[in-house]
């Protein structure tokens, strides 16, 4: 398996994360991104491919363009106004509030952010935009013959929306890899997010379309972040009814519940019939992450990898979360692995 | 004329607001409550009254119920979840997301607050319920028969909606009092909101009532906090249509612009007919306002104060916002001196 990387993640690493009340050190941190690289290593994935030049056109259809045009200039119009720190949001505009977008930075970061973990540096545009070209060019792989691709993206993708970002994303790196497969000719394709959080972002990006069967295994959303977004009844919306599935669950679930939930979704995908897949690989599901809650062993992430390489689908990984740092890497390769076992 | 305090605002002060991107000492401080007493001592305001207890009836009548059980138990439910600094939110119901209460913590911060200069402290809920004793106290003591009234509220208000908290608002302290004057018999009120900031959480309240006319003199929300309501075609809704008037203006708007504005919500109020007003007095229009941008010298309080008591009305002033913290004392009874030589 061929896997897709840059170096150009290193440009956006904020000095904080608002967490508890206090900003500490953001969990989704550069090193996350060393520790799968020697995984991938160590265990024979040395096959890497640069990623190509991001293509806009396909960029603008998965995001608003007023909200491209604000991530681009959002940190040169937030240092003209006099800030030197990361940009955070201060202000949101809640039930009840306009929704209209203000014109100092202050607002627009409000209206376009809807947490407080993802603050905007000097190098997120350029880290963003070099994380969705990985996930593009892993998709051209899979598109051109490739069985199976890993975007090793970072920033991660799946919290943001057409025009959101939050939960460490900017922008959606999955949603972008779908959308390639049915730009370059796929009828059908399925997203299958198994990171410990709702991908809030990827659902409703394709809530009303039914060429994109999105599925989500992830923490109860009452419980856990993004917190306002993937719920069970969440099934779609016109023609997309029924193509969005949700599996909700509790703090504490162990895999042999989890894996149920992996059983159903493989099942749905088999009857969308698509032709390829995306999959957003969160491993924080891990038992040892510092901020979820599920309990995931190492050797169960070798397990699902096989339960998804058996469906024989062309696949695309594309990295999203997973905090335990130092687990991170086998974790993920452990996927990896279990998914060409299977195939 | 008598005003109202309490010392209880000492228990709500807050470790940091987020601003800039850090954390900074929050500008809305206790010694702000200190320079007004020190300055309404030296100018004879010496007549002082305690707060009545509060009048929970009259409390839920302004905000909802679940919003004051989530006040009211935020800061056990935050150090239950195991967190120690004061309470910040970090996500936000967006637009396109869930407008469902979550479960945790986190997520119910979220849901009830809309900005993050305002953290939750562990007696945060006790100064707010002085507070907005204090504010229902001067009420009863114009509806019992003085002219005017001073209510020294710290926590402000006037960014509280019905189940929002945000601006360092918790309880509307003005939307009390124009609802006491109503629950005590009066017809018709007004309340005139002179802080520098949008009066979000009045407007929302009274949006849809004809009998409570609300004007807002302010900068234009498109720049200035609290961004996402207070523009000029804000009228009111259904029954509330034209009984809410904004005046939002340009940063750096003078006195002789300010007061223009002025002149014309007085005759408004005039036209309402109301039996008393309410001010939202927030001194923040100073020119040495630290977040602050109108160009209002200390002289030109006074003459506002005049101005709103030439309408001869019955009035409670209830204390807002104002940053620069050494003059707001002088500037707040300067307000105060003004209305009584004009009465």
């Amino acid at each position: 398996m061929r896997y897709v990387r840059s170096d150009d993640h290193r440009h956006h690493f904020p000095n904080g994360e608002l967490y508890g009340g206090e900003l500490v050190r953001p969990f989704e941190c550069p090193e996350r991104w060393d520790f799968i690289v020697e995984a991938l290593h160590d265990r024979g994935f040395r096959d890497i491919v640069d990623p190509l030049p991001l293509d806009d056109v396909r960029l603008a259809a998965v995001h608003d363009p007023d909200y491209l045009q604000f991530l681009s200039t959002a940190w040169r119009q937030w240092t003209d106004a006099g800030f030197t720190n990361d940009a955070l949001p201060t202000v949101f505009p809640a039930r009840g509030m306009s929704q209209v977008c203000p014109e100092h930075i202050d607002g627009k970061l409000g209206y376009y952010a809807f947490a407080l973990e993802t603050a905007i540096t000097a190098g997120t545009w350029r880290a963003a935009t070099a994380s969705a070209a990985i996930a593009q060019t892993a998709q051209k792989l899979v598109t051109g013959g490739d069985r199976a691709a890993f975007a090793l993206c970072r920033p991660p993708g799946h919290h943001a929306a057409a025009d959101l970002y939050g939960g460490y994303c900017f922008l959606n790196n999955a949603a972008l890899a779908a959308s390639g497969f049915l730009a370059d000719g796929a009828e059908r394709v399925a997203i299958l997010d198994v990171d410990f959080h709702h991908g809030n972002g990827t659902q409703s990006i394709f809530y009303d379309r039914a060429d994109v069967l999105v599925l989500s295994l992830h923490g109860d959303p009452r419980h856990e972040f993004p917190h306002f977004l993937g719920h069970a009844d969440e099934r779609g919306r016109g023609p997309g009814v029924g193509f969005n599935v949700n599996y909700p669950m509790a703090p504490g679930t162990p895999f042999p519940v989890w894996s149920e939930a992996l059983t159903d979704a493989c099942r749905r995908i088999g009857e969308h019939g698509p032709e390829a897949i995306v999959v957003s690989l969160g491993v924080d599901t891990f038992e040892g992450d510092p901020i979820s809650s599920f309990e995931l062993r190492a050797d169960d992430f070798t397990t699902y990898g096989r339960m998804i390489g058996r469906l024989g689908l062309p696949t695309v990984y594309i990295m999203e979360g997973g905090y335990a740092v130092e687990e991170i890497g086998h974790n993920t390769v452990n996927v990896l692995t279990g998914h060409l076992e299977a195939g």
